[in-house]
């Protein structure tokens, strides 16, 4: 058994490329259906309500074109909105980004500390907490929003002495309550992984949430025998979508994705809006 | 002769507060009609296409409630689509927040060296350059995005160190350059003005294009005799309204305007879409 659909995958931006990296990476023989609402990134700052009705229009525009699976690789929707996704999306199943790292955190943590740092709306909404804790009710966890780590990477400022010391007056608290594991709870930060590992020091774990996700949706796919096992899966025979093509687009795609991208195409605001 | 009409004003966020904060100032007869489209900002990064879009929206649900000027609160929008939204805002005067300040930096360098500090965006349009050269071609112009300004304002570090860091980076070559003029040309930036003044020194003259666009507009309405000459203008009786109520909306509207803000109404984003 082998289902050659793709997969659907959706962020606000580019930074759930990072997640389609991963996807490629443990999964070789899939496609991806990617899109980018780089018209209305971020939705990080937005309210609630807004979220729930981007979130779902993303998912029907990808659901209408015949997808196996969804990942929602955007932290900001899998955080308040998945649900509500899950909903609209009835037949095929739905990965977001916040459990898969929160249960590998638990699965790895000694100490039962655990920090978690993402954007101030990921934190706000305590979803990583709440994941956390229904899985094992004694983990005490650290929540920080970093919120300069997006702009640092779309600056690419990865290693800067900015960035340092934004990494340093952001997790030295943290580091202080004895944490042995922190996931990294936003598609971007993966790209700070030396900055922040070197800040922490050696002893703590970082969990990147991108790459728990693609492994999560793999176990998914293989217990449903739903993995492509086709040659010519990856990056070229994808697909992704953005509804605008940002001057910075192509610099920052590539940071992502690891390598630059060319098979992009734009699709208008509306198709995503007339659905609603 | 006096007009009692509101004043139209949009920005792609809260940031052009910081416009109507010195319109207050400088007319206390008016009140203002401000459109903050906060489910859509930034519109920095975002391709020309899209922000003439935007920009186009804005405008049209401004002018369709009567009012006698529109002022283009958003650096963004003032800097690739002034002249696409004013070919749609026929009968009233429409102004930037780009000319103004451009304006008066080239009254006053006396180097006849002037740096411009902006987002990306704006710097890339070459918007105040093009705008000072129009006025004297003998001017050398140097322009610098500073990106990560507008998320440390927007994270409330208008005085730390990671700020004074990021503006001696951005800033040590423009002050080397020579210049004796430096233009603000970005609503954010007025917050940062005693960082950005103790980083550059006290031998140059900041420019808020804030400011100047408000004193602009009184010229105008001054010329046109249609200054509000009633009592009872200013923010209690000026209506604001945003397309997002964000979590942070408050903290921010307090921020740029200078105290809270009670009166904001939310509309939805399809009241400004319907019209295109």
């Amino acid at each position: 058994m082998s289902d050659p659909r793709p997969i659907g995958m959706f962020d606000s931006g580019l930074g759930g490329l990072t997640v389609a990296r991963e996807v490629f990476r443990c999964m070789p023989g899939e496609t991806v259906l990617y899109l980018g609402d780089t018209a209305r990134c971020p939705y990080g700052g937005r309210s609630e309500e807004t979220i729930k009705t981007f979130g779902m229009q993303d998912a029907r525009f990808l659901v209408e074109q015949d997808i196996k699976m969804l990942i929602v690789a955007c932290n900001t929707v899998s955080s308040v909105a998945l649900d509500y996704v899950r909903a609209e999306v009835n037949d095929i199943p739905v990965v977001g980004v916040v459990q898969p790292g929160a249960r590998a955190a638990v699965q790895r943590t000694t100490r039962k500390k655990i920090g978690v740092v993402g954007t101030a709306a990921t934190i706000r909404t305590g979803s990583y907490e709440k994941a956390i804790h229904d899985i094992d009710p004694d983990i005490t966890t650290y929540a920080l929003a970093c919120p300069l780590f997006v702009p640092l990477v779309e600056e690419g400022l990865l290693d800067s002495d900015i960035t340092r010391l934004a990494a340093h007056r952001y997790l030295a608290d943290l580091v202080a309550k004895g944490i042995d594991c922190l996931i990294l709870g936003c598609t971007h930060y993966p790209l700070l992984l030396e900055t922040i590992q070197s800040t922490v020091g050696g002893g703590i774990q970082l969990l990147d949430s991108a790459l728990w996700a693609a492994r999560e949706a793999r176990d998914i796919l293989f217990a449903m025998q739903g993995l492509s096992l086709q040659p010519g899966g990856g990056r070229e025979r994808s697909r992704f979508y953005v509804t605008d093509v940002t001057p910075q687009f192509a610099q920052n795609a590539a940071r992502f994705l690891g390598s630059p991208l060319s098979n992009i195409e734009k699709i208008e605001l509306e198709q995503l809006t007339k659905t609603i």
